[in-house]
């Protein structure tokens, strides 16, 4: 149906996961809130590449040329955490337990898709390794078919530069309680059991 | 955590229905798609309450000071839908079942929330009656609480006017199994069963 709103509404449905009805449901409750509100939502959207970009030399999301982590003296810039997304890197910097620094793909190897090896820039990795004394380069793409893919091809790319290369552990989770752990994430937990 | 995603995920947390973790996913999107997608939504959205406004009449949904529905010469302007929401609205003419005009509340009676009888723009309503010539009133409030609370004080007030007064039907919905329906439902069927 042809209504005031629809322009908005069918910008709204190409944001990931929403339909038609939540994008309506957006709309109209821009209209019904006070217009400042619209008005401020709106200008944080459309200055968004203004104001924010990729870290020139990680590709983190950042205000400047270098993001605050790259810019951090106190970061140890022997370690090397290469992850898929911003939003993986932000995960593993709650966790409190990486003090070195990353690289974002913002990709993943996806054949079918044509997200081929030629189109993940390794050149890049391979010049910070070289150029900032990488001592250890941890892939913590995630582990699905693409993040193995991934992990396995870039791994095969930093190999000749004889620095050490790990994949973060994939086991059970904390609290995890083996009865509902699926069978390969229970093969790989074996498979990669520690001496104790 | 501070990133420079914050602000931007606050301001989409006020929507309805959207946390943190889809706030978050909506701006990494946005970062991620082509800097014109996030342009034009952020436009769409800061001039929404500059192309789009209340129906002077109705309180419709408007590009102009009438809405298309008010602005119908074809309409029967005899009769009157009385709607909490302009999605209720679209609802209504989506089903082709109505040729009137409508009315268009954006609330409905809620005490607790602070949404008293004197919020309720009633006298809007009934200089419609008065000044259009309005045969029949339709009242199509949810048939929720606060809709029918509405509707009951809506039909007090209209009442003196002595125009006839209606409410939508209560009852099975079509294609509804008698044997998954509420039993509030199935009470209203049988109360409102018709002759044939």
């Amino acid at each position: 149906m042809e209504h005031p709103l629809s322009d908005l509404v069918s910008l709204l449905m190409r944001l990931p996961g929403v339909g038609e009805r939540t994008a309506t449901r957006f709309a109209c409750f821009l209209m019904n809130e006070d217009p400042s509100y619209a008005k401020a939502l709106g200008e944080a959207i459309s200055t968004l590449h203004d104001r924010v970009r990729l870290c020139k030399r990680c590709a983190n999301f950042s205000q400047r040329e270098l993001c605050g982590i790259c810019a951090d003296p106190h970061r140890d810039s022997g370690l090397l955490c290469i992850v898929a997304r911003v939003p993986d890197l932000w995960s593993i910097e709650r966790s409190g337990s990486f003090s070195g620094r990353y690289h974002v793909l913002h990709a993943l190897l996806a054949p079918l898709e044509g997200m081929n090896t030629h189109r993940l820039d390794t050149d890049a990795i391979l010049e910070r390794i070289r150029s900032e004394g990488v001592r250890e380069v941890i892939i913590a793409t995630p582990l699905s078919v693409e993040g193995e893919a991934t992990a396995i091809y870039l791994a095969q790319q930093i190999r000749p530069l004889g620095i050490r290369i790990s994949r973060i552990a994939s086991g059970i989770p904390h609290g995890g309680e083996l009865e509902y752990i699926d069978q390969i994430t229970l093969g790989r937990a074996i498979a990669g059991r520690r001496d104790m």
